[in-house]
């Protein structure tokens, strides 16, 4: 496999033909132990959300490391890592058309455990239809809105749906979840923990009010990794869908770096790229472009290979620009340059395998196996 | 083919597992068409860039249609291409490492027909003995900077590179090669004109000035789909690589129409999405968001599916949001819209197969062959 894509250079270390994706092997370990230790500590359950790495072998780690399970964000994603042998598995987006119920159904029937979610009475009523249907149960989340109007049904109008499910023949209502996106990259602490336990509070009277009514959730999934040190203060949720700890990213490192802490858990993600032009005077041009990172939210920090200071530019579809000061070193075409990524998850879905490298050496390649499973 | 990722309904049509990548054949065949028919009327080559669509089965249709071969614009893409039986290829982006030095070697030893291109002395010498060593000799178009300064050698010192190509033993003067990605997107007509005009008029001379020293360039080969109706006028570029014709997007519809011009192409690739989410008034949440289009510039534009005025946005890595009057008609959860995309090379990287569809019934499913292929 390492022949295919490594050219091996002289002192054993590896060239690696870019652009690359590597992940630092070691600090993942670290921050998959950290997280699970945290989890422990707070007597918090571990969903950690796959939609980040799209990996069976990182789902198995995590899953090693003490995690009940993951989540994923598609049903494509889903029927991947599932067929890599991961056996509970929350899909967080409901999943609503003809055709992705029966895949759901079928996906069901294969699985140890399979949970949806559901935000709507009409879907519930044809979920109910469809698992009889199948002839398995189907456990169900009731996807609450914590006020940002992505997915969920607001907690005032979530009983009756929580009532519905659980009442359906072919359904168990299996618990709540609620996700905070808005919250997550909030770089004024106080502001950040201000806005994450206002939105628990809300989901704990729900949860209470249902357990008055004999419908006590069995569990409550939600939270992020912009909140993971928040959120079990306010006792509500059971588990934590934390995803982007694994690998950190840019946005990231900023929520704990801009108010001037530091970030708890390691870059372990990085795209290596090379210089492939080098005419002009305090610029160069390497082979990472729109395509080889996501560019949403800013642009690549160069962390290895050029001098400090160096800055990257998007330079077309193809190609990525450098603009650094030559005082202390040329730039030369075949130099190798390895940047933290603006934001990982949609970085991490351009990219059919994982390089992992222990310090110089790679030591395996993973492939990205949920990669483009957006469906 | 077709029941692994569709689900037959009532009435013969078909529903796709959104996000999906859709293309219009029609549409498609005749841009194919138009922009063959202008070169020919021109008596320019064609050379349409694959980096658009990296599809073996377009480039087959754009060369059917009387293109002389295609661009590719990684070694990794030329790889895939190829390997789908293109025999005339040109890599449009310098390839300096080692290892990709000894990929290149290896792909000229089995095509009809490679071309690289270079921009310095020293790659230009490594090149050279590559292919001595590979025994076959490689074609090189010298790559010109018109000004960008993210690939090739400014016109002033092109002329000492050609004549070391020229005199290795083992690599061929093809050409000349020289992309003014600057001006692609200008939205004055008159600007473009002039910009492009300029940057070609330069290497006109640069083309003269060679032939007069006995190194005249068999072929020229630049352009883009912004200025595919400006360059033939200068009467310098031997060839085009137009790519974003095939398929349009909103960036490029721009050029158009925002000085109040009509696309000479047609519109021909979309994103379609499912309704998730509706439990909002005026607001409903789809299935694609970030991983599902790029995101470099702006946000999709409804072309289906939704009231007049409804506006699409961005709403995480996994959703899209719309915003839209109820008047008319409200969205619910199992909607389907089609998008046109704001940037389509990067988008259609994003996806492992093209949707072909002729009006309502999907007619074939091709693979982005090279998906990925950055490398």
């Amino acid at each position: 496999m390492l022949n295919d894509d490594l050219i091996g250079v002289a002192g054993g270390r590896w060239k690696l033909q870019t652009p690359a994706l590597v992940v630092d092997l070691d600090a993942l370990e670290r921050n998959i132990a950290r997280m699970a230790d945290h989890a422990k500590r707070h007597g918090i359950a571990l969903r950690p959300h796959a939609k980040t790495h799209k990996s069976v072998e990182i789902a198995r780690r995590q899953i090693a490391a003490g995690a009940v399970g993951i989540c994923c964000a598609k049903l494509g994603e889903a029927e991947s890592l599932a067929g890599g042998g991961i056996d509970s598995i929350l899909i967080t987006s409901p999943v609503v058309s003809e055709g992705g119920i029966a895949r759901l159904m079928a996906l069901n029937a294969r699985m140890a455990e399979l949970i949806a979610v559901c935000d709507s009475a009409e879907i519930a009523a044809r979920l109910d239809t469809a698992a009889g249907e199948a002839g398995k149960v189907l456990k169900i989340f009731v996807d609450i809105d914590p006020g940002l109007g992505r997915t969920g049904i607001r907690p005032d109008k979530a009983p009756a749906l929580v009532a519905q499910i659980a009442g359906a023949a072919h359904l168990e209502f299996a618990g709540l979840q609620c996700y905070a996106g808005q919250v997550q990259h909030m770089e004024s602490p106080n502001e950040r923990r201000a806005a994450s336990l206002s939105a628990l509070q809300e989901l704990g009277a729900l949860r209470d009010g249902l357990a008055a009514n004999g419908l006590a959730p069995k569990a409550v999934s939600g939270g992020g990794t912009g909140t993971f040190d928040i959120d079990p203060d306010a006792h509500v949720l059971s588990e934590l869908q934390v995803g982007s700890y694994v690998f950190m990213d840019r946005q990231y490192n900023d929520v704990w770096q801009k108010p001037g802490g530091r970030p708890p858990f390691e870059t372990a993600l990085y795209v290596q790229t090379t210089v492939i032009s080098a005419n002009r005077s305090g610029l160069v041009t390497t082979d990472a472009g729109l395509k080889a990172f996501a560019t949403d939210d800013g642009v690549p920090v160069i962390a290895q290979g050029a001098p400090r200071g160096a800055q990257y530019f998007f330079f077309g579809d193809e190609q990525g620009g450098v603009l650094y000061s030559e005082e202390t070193r040329k730039l030369r075409q075949g130099d190798v340059l390895a940047c933290v990524v603006p934001h990982c998850d949609p970085t991490v879905n351009l990219y059919d395998r994982y390089h992992i490298v222990q310090g110089d050496t790679l030591v395996e390649l993973w492939p990205v196996d949920a990669r483009g499973r957006s469906a």
